[in-house]
C-alpha cells in the first residue's frame, strides 16, 4: 500500500489561486453574475420568475421560533406536511405560511456555499456583510433543540422525521453542513458552522442505532457526505457515525421506508427502492440505479467512508459502481441519467441521444464521486472523468454569460421535437432563466467557486497535478515552501508549463497526471528527477528549487466510437479534441443536421472560433450532405446521394449560445 | 363528374364469399377462437383474467329498468359517475354496482357485429341462439324512452348526457348502431335494431341544434359513421341529421366540451381540444392530429357525409386529411399514432420506431376511412392504403394463432427496453391474452368477419376490384346475373385469375385496381372489352358470358427507402414484396439486428417458410454482420468490420410469433 494513499487530501482553496483563461472566466461570471442574481431569487426579487421563498421561510421560522421560545409552549398553527410545495394561489394567504419546494432552505446553504468559495478567490467585504446577514436570518430560525429545517418549523413541528422517504429534511442538512464548513473555512466565522452541527446533534438524538430511535436514512442522498466533511473538520466522531449509519442502515430490510410509510408487505416495483438506491445495503449494490443524482451522492459519501474508515468492502462497491456507471451507462460528454422518468439512470447501454436526461447536478456529482475516488486510489482514470465532466456536461449547464441553465443536457436537439412531443418535453433547446426548482444554477456555483480544489491533491511530500488549469499553488513547509505555477491555454492548447520554486531541502514528488487521451506525449526538464510511471501519473521526485517542465500533450482530433451496444451510436461517430467533446450546430451547418455525414478519411483540422464572447477551438472537415429525397413518404430505395460539404463542429458546452436550432453530437460516418 | 359516383356502394357481405386462403383462415380463427373467448370474456369467464363485466352490467340494468318500470319512481341508489372504471375491490361490493370501464357496453356491441358478419360467412344456428339470447338481456335494460347505457342507468340515470367528453355514452351508442345494423343484415331480426334506433331517437331529443337541447358532441368519435349506416339502412333522416350536427358542431366556439365542464376560459394547452379534434371545425381541419382512433373514426364519419350530403367542402377537408396522414404520419405498415401519450399523432414525419403506438384500432380506422373515400372518388389510392393496412398494420394485431393480440404496433423492438425503460413499456415484445380496455381484439374481429365487403364496390354497372383476395361474388340483375370468382394466392403470389360468367345482355363494366406497387403488370382476356384507365382502376366494359381475365402482377422484392425527413429511417431501408413489408427477427438473425447492415447491390431472392401454422413468403439476402467492438465505452473510431451473413426477413405481420426477441422494420444500408 502506498504510503500517500492515507494522508492524502485535497488542496485548500486557501493556497490555490485559480489563475487559468476559462476556468478564471467562470468564477468571474459566477462572482458577478450568479451568485448576485441566486441572492436576489432567494429573496423573491427576480422579476417574472416564480419566487423562491427560501429567505421569506427563514424569517417565518425565525419569528415563529422566537414565540415559542418566549411562551415556552407551542401554540402557532399547524399546516399539512404531505405537499412537495405550496405556493400562495393555493392557500388562504396568510403571511406567515411556509411557501415553495419543501426543500427550499438549500437554496440558501447552496448560496451560502458558493459565496463562501467566492470570497476565497474573491475577497469581497460587501457580499461578506451580506452573506453574515443571511447567516443572522438563518440561525434565527433554529429550534431551542438544534433543529433547522423551516417546513416543519412553519407547519408541524410534530411531524419532523416521519418522512425521511420524501420530504428532504437531511437534505436541508446535508447542504447547510456543506455551505457552513465552507463558510467558516473561507471567513473562519463559525456561528452557520455551529448552527449546522447543533442541526446534526439535534438529528443524531433522533436517528441512529439506539432503541427509540428511527434507523432511518435520508431520501435524497448528500448528508452521508456532509458529514464526513464535518466530521474532518471539527474531528467530532459523532458525524462520522451518524454518516456511517446512514450508508450502512440504506438497503436493509424491511426497508426503511416501508416502515415509515406504515407499508405491510414490500412493493413488487423495484423501481421504487431503486429510484432511492435503497434497493440493497450500500455494499452489495453493483449497479448504478434510480435518480442519478442521488446515487453519485450516495457513492460519494460511501467513498469517503471506505477512506475513513478503510472500509475495503465499501471501497469495492465505489469501484464497480464507478465502473458500471463509466463503462456502460456515461454519455460521452460524461452526462449520466439516460431517462427523465426518475431523473434515472436507464439500464445499460441504454444511451439515447434525443430523450437524455444528463443532469448537470448529476455530472457535478460525478465529479464530487471522482474526487473521492482519487482519494482513495490516485487512478488517472477518475481524473479522465472528472476533466470530461467539467469541460463537457458541466460547462455545457451554462451560458456564456452566465445567465441562464440547462438542467437536460441532451446530446441531440431538434427543437421542433422539444416543443411538439410530450416525450421531449423536458428537453430545452435554449437555456432558461432560473427554474423553480433551483438545483443546477447554485450546484453549478458551488462547484465552479471551487474549482481550485480540484486541480490538485496533495499529501506530505506529494503533489498531485489532476487538471492543467493555470493556477498557484503553494505548499507550506515548516522550513519552506514549494510554488507550483501552472500555465496552460488548455483545454485549447496541449503545451503545459509548470513552474516550481522550492525552499526545502527534501525531495517532494510531483504527480502529473497523463491523461487518457494524451498518453502520446512529450515533456522537457525532467534532469535530476527520480522519474516513475503508476495508474496514469507520473512521479517527478527531486528536490525542486527553480525548476521548468514543459509538457506538450497531443491535441489531435479525435474521432470517436461508442461501444457496439450503444444503439443510438451505431454508424455514427463522434468529434474530440482533447478533453473536449464536440457537436454540430444548425448555426453553422444549416438546418437537418441528421442529412450530414462525416468523411472518415478528411482532414480535420482546428480552427479558432468566436462564440459569443468566448473564443474557442472549433473543428472543421469536409463532409457529405445527403441529398433530400422528398417525393413522397415511401419510395422506391435509390442510392442516397451526397454532395461535399464543410462540417464545423463546436465545442459541446457552447451549444445554444446563438439562439434555438438543431444540435447533434453523434453524426453517420 | 362520374356516373357512378353517386350509385357506387360497398357491396353485401351477402352476395360474396370469401375463399382466399389466408384472409379465409383469419375469418376462421376469428371464428372459432376470437368470438367464443370473446364471449367468454363479456361473462367473466376468461381465468386469470381481468373481468369484463360487461353482460354483468346489462343484467344489473335489466334489472334496475323493470323495477324502475314498476314502481313508475326512480328509487334505485345512485353511485358518482366521475371515474373512467371500477372494480369490485376499490368498492363496498353489493351485486348490483357497475363494474369495468365506463365504456364497457360496447363490448357486447363489438361482439355482436363480429357474430353478424361471421354468420354470413359461416352460419351457425347456435352461435345465432347464443347472439339472440344475449340480445335480450341488452335490449332488457333500455329504459322506457330508449336510453341505454348501463354506466348510467345503474350509477344515476340524472347524470346522463353531463360528460360527453369523457363519458362514451356517443361512443356506446355508436357501436350499438353498428352491431345492430351488422346483425338485422346478417339474420333479419330487428329487435337490436329496433333497441339501438330507439337509443338514437333517445339522443337525439336531447342533443341537438334546438333550444333546450345540449349542442354537443361525442368525445370519441364512431356516432357519426354509424348514424349514417342507421340512415342508410332505414332512410329516417332523423338519423342522418343527428349524425351531421355531431360532425358539424364539433370545433365550434366556445368548445362545447369548456362548456360542459364549467370552464370559464379556453385553455391555453391546444392539445387538450386536439385530443378530441375539437380545436377548430372539422371543415378547416387539414392536419391529422390528437387521439389517432378517434380521427380517423371522425374522418370516416365526415366521409359519409360528404358522400350523402354531397358536400364539397366536407369532401376537401377528407382529402387533405387524408393527405396529412399518408403523406406526413403513417409508418411504412400503415401503423399511425407516433406517440402513446395520447394515443396520437405526433408531428410530420415523427415516427419513431421503437417507441410507435400505431395501435391496432388506428389501422382498422384507417381501413374504414379509406373504403368511405373510395365511394367518395374511386382512386385507387385509397385501396393502396387499405390494402397496406389489411396485410400489414393490421394482422399484426393477431397472432398466427388467434389466441393473443397487439394493441401497439411497433417498428423495432428490443425486448430488453420494453421491459426496463419506462418510455416504452406501452411496447409490447410479445402478444397479450386480452386486455382490460378491449378495443383491438373485438375491433378486429369485426373488420375480418366482414373483409369480404371491402374487396369490392358496386354499382349499377360496375363492379370495382380493391383487393386480389379469392372470393365468389355475385350481382343479380333482374334478367341474370354476374358471377364474378377470384382465384389468388396473394399477397405472395402476383397470379390473379378472374373468371366472370354472365347471363346478361348489357355490357358490365369490371374494374382492377393497378396496385401503386404493381403498375408493371401483364394482363391477358380482354379480348372484346373496352378498356380505360382512370386513377389507378383498369376498365373493362363488355358484356360478359364465360370470360377468363389472367393477370400477373409483379411481386418482385423493392427496397424501400422513406422520405429524407424521417430521421428514424435516414440511412436505412426496408424490404416489401407486393403490399407485404417485412421485418427482420432474431428467431431468424440471431441477436442485435442493429449490426446488420443491407447490401443494397445484393440478389435478394423469395423463399416459402413455415411460421407457426403459416406458410408464408420470407425474403433473403446477402447482407453483412458489423463485429462488434466492445473494448470501452467509448474508443478511438475504427472503421467498421464487417462479416458478410445471410438477412432473412419475414411478413411484418408475422412477428412475434416464435417467442420473444428483437425485431426492426428499418435496417441501414
Amino acid at each position: 500500500m502506498m504510503k500517500q494513499n492515507i494522508k492524502i487530501r485535497q488542496v485548500n482553496l486557501k493556497n490555490i489561486r485559480v489563475t487559468d483563461t476559462l476556468l478564471r472566466k467562470e468564477m468571474e461570471l459566477v462572482r458577478n453574475t450568479v451568485i448576485p442574481y441566486q441572492w436576489a431569487a432567494l429573496n423573491d426579487q427576480i422579476p417574472d420568475a416564480q419566487p423562491s421563498y427560501c429567505m421569506h421561510n427563514f424569517k417565518v421560522a425565525g419569528k415563529i421560533t422566537r414565540e415559542r421560545e418566549r411562551r415556552e409552549v407551542y401554540t402557532t398553527p399547524v399546516y399539512p406536511t404531505d405537499h412537495i410545495c405550496v405556493w400562495p394561489e393555493d392557500v388562504e394567504h396568510p403571511e406567515d405560511r411556509f411557501y415553495g419546494f419543501l426543500f427550499q432552505d438549500s437554496d440558501f446553504a447552496k448560496w451560502i456555499e458558493a459565496v463562501a468559495y467566492s470570497l476565497e478567490q474573491f475577497p469581497d467585504p460587501e457580499l461578506e456583510r451580506t452573506a453574515d446577514k443571511a447567516i443572522e436570518l438563518v440561525c434565527a430560525a433554529q429550534q431551542p433543540d438544534g433543529y433547522l429545517d423551516t417546513f416543519y418549523i412553519i407547519n408541524d413541528i410534530t411531524k419532523r422525521f416521519t418522512n425521511l422517504k420524501d420530504n428532504h429534511e437531511l437534505y436541508c442538512l446535508g447542504h447547510l453542513i456543506e455551505g457552513a464548513v465552507a463558510y467558516y473555512e473561507a471567513t473562519g466565522k463559525d456561528k452557520l458552522l455551529l448552527a449546522a452541527s447543533r442541526f446534526a446533534d439535534c438529528v443524531a438524538e433522533h436517528i441512529g442505532p439506539e432503541e427509540g430511535k428511527k434507523h432511518g436514512y435520508p431520501g435524497h442522498e448528500i448528508a452521508e457526505m456532509a458529514l464526513a466533511r464535518l466530521y474532518e473538520l471539527t474531528g467530532d466522531e459523532k458525524y462520522l457515525r451518524l454518516g456511517l449509519y446512514f450508508v450502512n442502515e440504506r438497503g436493509k430490510r424491511p426497508y426503511y421506508f416501508d416502515i415509515e410509510h406504515d407499508r405491510k408487505e414490500e412493493t413488487d416495483d423495484k423501481l421504487r427502492y431503486q429510484y432511492h438506491q435503497a434497493h440493497l445495503p450500500v455494499r452489495d449494490q453493483s449497479e448504478a440505479v434510480g435518480h442519478a443524482v442521488r446515487a453519485v451522492y450516495l457513492y460519494s459519501g460511501m467513498a469517503d467512508y471506505a477512506r475513513l474508515s478503510g472500509d475495503t468492502c465499501l471501497k469495492e462497491a465505489c469501484e464497480k459502481l464507478w465502473e458500471d456507471i463509466v463503462s456502460r451507462k456515461m454519455y460521452l460528454t460524461g452526462g449520466i441519467g439516460a431517462t427523465h422518468i426518475g431523473e434515472a439512470f436507464s439500464f445499460a447501454y441504454d444511451l439515447p441521444n434525443q430523450t437524455a436526461y444528463a443532469e448537470t447536478c448529476a455530472s457535478i456529482g460525478m465529479i464530487f464521486f471522482a474526487r473521492r475516488m482519487l482519494l482513495l486510489d490516485q487512478d488517472a482514470k477518475y481524473a479522465d472523468i472528472m476533466e470530461r465532466e467539467l469541460y463537457n456536461g458541466v460547462l455545457s449547464g451554462m451560458s456564456l454569460e452566465g445567465t441562464s441553465f440547462f438542467y437536460v443536457n441532451p446530446l441531440e436537439v431538434l427543437p421542433e421535437a422539444c416543443e411538439k412531443d410530450e416525450r421531449k418535453r423536458h428537453v430545452k433547446p435554449v437555456r432558461q432563466k432560473w427554474f423553480g426548482c433551483a438545483c443546477c444554477p447554485p450546484n453549478l456555483a458551488r462547484l465552479i467557486s471551487s474549482i481550485g480544489s480540484y486541480i490538485m491533491s496533495e499529501s506530505e511530500d506529494t503533489i498531485w497535478i489532476h487538471l492543467y488549469a493555470g493556477c498557484t499553488f503553494t505548499k507550506e513547509f515548516g522550513e519552506g515552501n514549494v510554488i507550483v505555477t501552472m500555465e496552460s491555454r488548455f483545454p485549447w492548447d496541449g503545451h503545459v508549463r509548470i513552474q516550481v520554486e522550492g525552499t526545502i531541502d527534501h525531495p517532494l514528488t510531483i504527480a502529473l497526471r497523463i491523461p487518457d487521451w494524451g498518453t502520446d506525449y512529450q515533456i522537457t526538464g525532467l534532469e535530476g528527477a527520480e522519474a516513475v510511471k503508476r495508474k496514469g501519473y507520473l512521479y517527478l521526485t527531486k528536490v525542486w528549487r527553480s525548476d521548468s517542465l514543459e509538457i506538450v500533450f497531443p491535441m489531435s482530433i479525435r474521432l470517436i466510437d461508442a461501444d457496439t451496444r450503444v444503439r443510438e451510436a451505431i454508424g455514427k461517430a463522434a468529434v474530440m479534441r482533447g478533453p473536449v467533446v464536440y457537436c454540430m450546430e444548425e448555426a453553422d451547418n444549416g438546418r437537418d443536421l441528421h442529412l450530414l455525414r462525416m468523411d472518415e478519411h478528411a482532414k480535420y483540422y482546428a480552427e479558432e472560433k468566436q462564440i459569443g464572447s468566448e473564443t474557442v477551438v472549433a473543428v472543421k472537415a469536409e463532409g457529405f450532405r445527403q441529398e433530400k429525397a422528398e417525393d413522397g413518404l415511401y419510395h422506391l430505395h435509390m442510392p442516397a446521394q451526397y454532395k461535399r460539404t464543410e462540417l464545423v463542429w463546436v465545442p459541446y458546452y457552447t451549444w445554444a449560445n446563438r439562439g434555438e436550432g438543431e444540435m447533434q453530437v453523434w453524426t453517420r460516418y
